[in-house]
């Protein structure tokens, strides 16, 4: 049989169990999946198509037989146990912030430039959720017009956090409706029927890493080192969804109508835009799809080389799984990766 | 008794209802209140203090004994009974958008332009709820650093669109809790668990109304005509309580602990500004308090001259009833308002 030996770390996570469903429906080419988390989960049960695989606690023996080790247990883990899986000769695509900005790590959104790919060294680096959905946009209109600044305000949605966070808001929201209060927990405040403008720890700047990480990864991904770029991160009351309200400085002058037309051809990119009839994406519609939305593309009103446009996309997905897939799938199709 | 004749009209609406309460709060000097609605809910009884107030049809004759009346009703109705109460010599402070960009019409925001208000001609027009905490905050900073650029995406409760809404979002985050289907209604897509970039109605530039209330609204209060100003408006489920991420570009450099300092000096502010733990203005915390909150003040990482900020108010108090209560108030210790 023909196909990858694919692992995942971290499968019982919310990322984890995405890159489960994902293979499945898209065909991956797979000759084994292995499944693996932390001693916790060791043992548990899940189905990937007709079949029920067993969760094996992670070990350096756990990647002898593997070509693809797709990684999303956290930090701590990648570190440790990425370095040990390409020493083997496996291919590590990880979703964690431990490798995004070193520089022998491409960082890669396939649409954006997926040609980093190629010059690997064992570990290639899946970019922050925020940012994905965002240079998707991005690169398109930048390879038009070039981009001198760009001004970012997100509308985060909870199940980036993790499986915790979507029992919180449940459970939260439940004792708001009920007429009870809310104790906090997972986040440092309510976040049910709340909003809160803190996502990952707060550096030294004032700004948060989350923040940072858009920034930076940007910049890394487009190969613009001297992007000029400003985020503020925000946690929302939403399950699945990223969404962005961003505003774009160009070099030049630039349309609305042009922008449509250049997204709408564009790699990944669907553009929802139509006022008259209340078309534009919004994350209920989005989640459990692949697709980077785009709408609400209108001039700027202060300045005369700007557009702003809001950017939605589903952050379990094209902001962690689908993405790491997608960039395995393009490697096979390109031959730097061989079933 | 000294005190003025007050009129309500629009009392049984969300902003009537703060009105009522906050008139009762302030110990506002009354020598009467009367309380105007449609014929719909004319006859229905609310309390003020201890005492139970019959809701009356409005009609020209309402406006005979009366000083002072308070208009949220809407568009239509303040623009029918408005100009009819000014010729009876009473002030009107009308909180609709009917009056508020006509040029013998202040517009006010009392932390911001008070002087305003005593060249009025019967009628003065609060403003938009986004604008006036908006506008708290920009004011004091404007008067040290000019400001030459203001990029702001919100963060709107449903309680702008009116009781409806809050009940609609009760209803359907119910809907979606018990794992049932959401007809919307109030908004055109569901709101529990979502977000929608649709305030208002669109407008052939692209941009809501809203958004453009945001920016005329801004530049007439803040006698800044020419400001650049570009605003992003989203609906986003939370009870009561705005927010704004807002980027600001100032004529001169400016850091962020001195903006802190100047914040917390000026009127009608609150800086809750620390990283350290998680301290940051949240609607949950604001919504029934009368200040404007501002935190995540930092330095613009995309401009040497810029900050960003995150303002957050109650909208149905400082955003609506508070504000214009503020007004009268302000006016009497000025002299320009006789009880």
């Amino acid at each position: 049989m023909n196909g990858l030996r694919v692992a995942i770390v971290g499968a019982t996570g919310l990322v984890g169990q995405e890159f489960i469903k994902i293979l499945a429906q898209r065909n991956f080419p797979l000759k084994s999946l292995s499944l693996l988390a932390s001693d916790r989960s060791a043992g548990k049960k899940l189905w990937f198509k007709e079949q029920e695989l067993q969760v094996q606690e992670t070990s350096s023996d756990s990647f002898n037989d593997v070509d693809l080790a797709l990684f999303s247990a956290g930090a701590e883990i990648s570190r440790h146990f990425s370095p040990i899986a390409a020493q083997k000769g496996v291919l590590v695509i990880d979703n964690s912030a431990a490798f995004r900005m070193e520089t022998n790590v491409p960082l890669v959104v396939p649409e954006v430039n997926i040609e980093d790919a190629k010059d690997h060294h064992g570990i290639i680096a899946n970019p922050n959720c925020s940012t994905i959905q965002m240079a998707v946009v991005l690169a398109p209109l930048n390879r038009v017009n070039p981009i001198k600044r760009v001004i970012v305000s997100t509308y985060q949605a909870v199940s980036g956090t993790g499986s915790a966070a979507l029992e919180a808001l449940t459970e939260q929201s439940r004792s708001v409706l009920d007429g009870q209060a809310v104790i906090p927990h997972v986040y440092p405040h309510q976040i049910a029927f709340n909003l809160l403008p803190e996502i990952d720890i707060f550096l030294d700047t004032g700004y948060t890493k989350e923040e940072w990480k858009m920034m930076v990864e940007t910049r890394k991904i487009m190969h613009l080192p001297k992007l000029a770029l400003s985020a503020t991160c925000v946690r929302v009351p939403v399950f699945v969804g990223h969404s962005e309200s961003v505003n774009i400085e160009f070099e030049r002058p630039v349309s609305a109508d042009d922008a449509r037309v250049i997204l709408a051809k564009a790699p990944g990119i669907r553009v929802l835009d139509d006022p008259t009839v209340s078309l534009y994406p919004h994350p209920w519609m989005v989640a459990g799809t692949d697709e980077t939305y785009v709408g609400r593309i209108r001039q700027d009103s202060s300045h005369a080389n700007g557009l702003n446009m809001w950017i939605v996309a589903d952050n379990v997905r094209k902001g962690a799984a689908l993405n790491a897939i997608q960039i395995a799938e393009e490697m096979l199709r390109y031959g730097w990766l061989r079933a």
